[in-house]
């Protein structure tokens, strides 16, 4: 077991299972030389039936529970990183994430919903690794009303 | 003629004229290495008449128009890429593409709508290539209210 | 003084300080191997007063005062740039920016209120170097009800 997942480990945390994506036209994350693309990472597919998932942040659901749905969509990019990787100890730098907020029109506080997810990235790789460049932006509306939706780019060891 | 432009010719899809941009501060591509970053193209700015290019999804356009407008969009982008590096089939993997939907608040499937786009690069390139990371989102509003807009980067082989 | 500097001296342009970030889990900019890749910088935390940085486009800000709070937020995206690569010079190319404008659902023209960043790095690094791809996407919302946030890829001259 590497480093990244003893930690994860230590805090009671469980990658989740991959998920499998209703077509084939496209792919959860892709790789090219050492720089790993994931696809936008929604809150709707989430496996932990305890948060929070569905509605328009400021309306539905509070700014405390859609950070934690950040934090728990960026465990599920961890997933689908690992699938990817192999090993999340080749993660070299989270490099950039956008997170987009489904959030009401007069909602001012998207940077502090995506800290859900750079607070969790910043705690398990450390700052070195886990600091990273970032936009958040509120959008109109997402996939199944979620709540929530992250990419990312991540550099990645490449094995010679 | 490459093995992608005989695809394409086969399926009746002529790539439209590169579309010349208002003002010379931008340009529809840029190459840095082997990637290929495509601005976004819009779909108020396609050629075939025959696609519903404005109008908000969900409100004035249905899903099934728009899944349309994101093909043509896709097929737009090709003709930007054939502009940019020549020959398609220099093309190594789409490597993820980003649908901007100016949808209804209410409209659940940005998804189904980017798949206008994802379908045909899979369709034109085969798994190998054409699998994708993507993203999609609904936004609050577009240049001339066109309906989708898509960006993209794609893995392109280099010249040595 | 580097050339790009010189410059900016020459239209009495000031780099502003750098944005202090509220939180340690991230980071204004990631470089890997020659990709700078730039956060988003919203017009909420621009230091020049006379700039209008508040509020939806359309409604509370005209299309001329969001483009010269684009070109502002271009201007502080070249502090930061500076402040991680150290000379300006050092930029090969403008290579992608995404603006994401606040803006009034009717709103038509995020491409015009962009144009203030694409003249700004056009005028100030010349065709070869400013001409760059890029997106414009009217949002529901941004961070602070800020107008305009803009994020970019940038190409970096390699120190060997």
């Amino acid at each position: 077991m590497g480093q990244i997942e003893k930690k994860l480990a230590g805090r009671g945390i469980v990658l989740p299972e991959v998920i499998v994506l209703p077509g084939r036209n496209r792919t959860s994350a892709v790789q090219i030389g050492n720089i790993l693309y994931v696809s936008g990472h929604g809150s709707a597919l989430l496996k932990d039936e305890k948060v929070k998932r569905i509605g328009r942040v400021g309306e539905d659901v509070t700014q405390t529970e859609a950070y934690e749905a950040a934090k728990t969509v960026a465990i599920q990019m961890l997933g689908t990183i690992r699938h990817h990787i192999g090993d999340l100890d080749r993660v070299k730098k989270v490099v950039k994430i956008t997170g987009m907020i489904n959030a009401a029109p007069d909602f001012e506080h998207h940077n502090k919903v995506l800290d859900g997810a750079s607070d969790f990235f910043y705690e398990i790789f450390g700052p070195d690794i886990g600091q990273h460049a970032r936009s958040s932006l509120g959008v109109s509306g997402l996939v199944s009303r979620q709540s929530v939706e992250i990419e990312g780019i991540f550099h990645i060891e490449q094995i010679e």
